[in-house]
This record gives C-alpha cells, structure tokens and sequence, in this order.
C-alpha cells in the first residue's frame, strides 16, 4: 500500500498553508512562554557574555512581528519606533528602550492584529506578492510572495527562542 | 489593483512544497557555516557558562537529520548509533563521542541521501504520512504528513542554529 494519497489540489494547497499558520504559531507560543518564565529583571541579562540581552531579543521579535502586518498588507506598523530600536540598532546602542512590560503589551496588541489578518487571507492571498517587491519583479520571482514572509519569519523566530531558552536560573543568580 | 493571483491550484502546491524545500536548504547551509567557521577545537566550548557544548548540538542535528530518513521513508538511518548519543543521551553524559570531522562526514552522507530524496517526492508524497503515524490515526490526523516533518524539522534546525551563531571569538579565548 502506498502512503501517498490522491486529493483535490485546492484542498492540498489549503492543508498546507494550515499547517504552515500551525507552525508560526507554535513557534510564537515557546517565544511567549520563555518571556514569562522569570521576573521582568532576569531578561536585562545577557543570553550568553557578551551576547545579546534577552530584553533586546525580545524587543526585535517585537519590532520584526510589527514589520509583518505591512508585508501582509495588513496595514501599517503599529509600532514604528521600534525598527530603529531594535532592527537598524544593535543591543545597548540605545539606553533608552521599553520595559519589558510595554514589549509585552505591544506584542499582544501586534499579535491580535497580525493573527486575524493570518487566519482571514486566502490560498490566493498567500500566493500574491508581498508589498515589497514590485509587480515586474515577482512575475520573475514567484516565490517572492506573502507565504515566503511566513515561512521565513518563522524560522527567524525559531532562531531567536532557541537564544533565549538559554536564559536560565544560572544567569539570574549574577 | 488586487496583490492577489490566480493559479492552477496543483502549481500552487508545488510552488508552495519548493519554497518549503528552500527554506530547509536555507537553514542547513547556515549550519554549514557555522560549523566550518573555527577549529574544531572551538567546538568543544560551551555555547554559554553551562550549556551544551557546539560539537553537541552539531552532533544532535545530525542524528536528527539521520532520522528523518526513515520519517520520509527514505530507509534506515544511516548511523543508528547517533540518535543514543546525540538524542536520547543530553550532552555530557557519555564520553566517548564522534569527533567534528567524523560527525561532518556523517553530515555529508546522510544529507546527500536526505535531500535527494526530498527532490524526488512529489506533493502527493509530501501529503502522504510519515512512517511513524499509522493509518488509522493519519485518516483522523491528515497534518501528520511527511510535510509536517519538513516544516518542524526546519524551525527545529532554526533553532539550534540560533545557538550554535553564539559561539564567537570570545569563547575560543577560554
């Protein structure tokens, strides 16, 4: 017996985009479940010496979250202050960030939006360009369209709880 | 003008199960990096003060590729020992393990025979279960396919490649 199956190409293409949402949202449930772990103090220490501070981490997934609902066309960044924080700036070349209290409000408010937005669009949406790239440049590049910007924003963001699972009881004890 | 395109629904999913291939690729190349970047000696350094050493952590991805092998129905796992050492076992715990040449040898094969064979799997293999679900259970499940595998072994590479960038200069100062 064969493990593959014969179904409809519409139902496949629908099955697919599902578990790719499934997987983003996996992935922002273990972000939301370190950023709770400890006390708000324990994540102005660094992941590793030298490296960055979960704080920071935080921030950029904030900020890199916020960044997404224009790429979707979802509307503008809710926060646009946070790209130069946290994107254009690397860890502590700003001493004046948000608390992670604030972080944590902006990420749900992002989120609720940008989760809506996720669930609401089409096969056909996912296949269309993202706001990006140009028309002429995607009729060459199909792969440039909004699912490339899920796919890929949740392997950044893996990348990311993978760094901060590393801020443990060891480094709340400096 | 809407950003929305309308495409034979059996080109979607394949356009969709290439991206996926791509961001798999994407991920195991930044791997390839990392792991070419020192000496080998830098990888028997902690990723930070009491956590997995890198040579660990390379040594786990690569068992865990080797074990997706058989998941995608690809054969046995080529190196059934690893998953002992590098899975089941955390770091530390047996002594005796491969080196970082001999684990980059390892790499090398099994991701050869891996990535060959996820070329050759059409979306209808894709949609079909991974070897570890049984019919019945797949019937009731249909997410559970060898997709699924690709998808979360992707952000699971993402992740641990995260880890594996934190590993600088610095510590090969120790």
């Amino acid at each position: 017996m064969s493990n593959s199956v014969t179904l409809d190409s519409t139902l496949v293409s629908e099955q697919i985009v599902k578990q790719l949402i499934t997987a983003w949202g996996a992935q922002n449930k273990s972000l939301e479940t370190l950023i709770n772990k400890y006390d708000e103090a324990a994540y102005l220490n660094e992941i590793a010496p030298g490296r960055n501070r979960a704080i920071y981490i935080f921030g950029h997934l904030v900020a890199v979250n916020d960044n997404i609902l224009p790429l979707l066309g979802a509307g503008d960044k809710l926060y646009p202050e946070l790209f130069d924080l946290f994107i254009t700036n690397p860890d502590k070349a700003v001493s004046d960030i948000p608390s992670m209290a604030e972080l944590k409000k902006y990420w749900d408010t992002i989120n609720t939006k940008l989760n809506n937005h996720i669930n609401s669009l089409s096969v056909s949406d996912w296949m269309g360009r993202h706001t990006k790239v140009s028309a002429e440049d995607f009729a060459k590049e199909p792969h440039r369209n909004k699912l490339s910007i899920l796919i890929t924003r949740t392997s950044h963001l893996a990348y990311h709880v993978g760094q901060l699972a590393l801020l443990g009881k060891k480094e709340l004890a400096n």
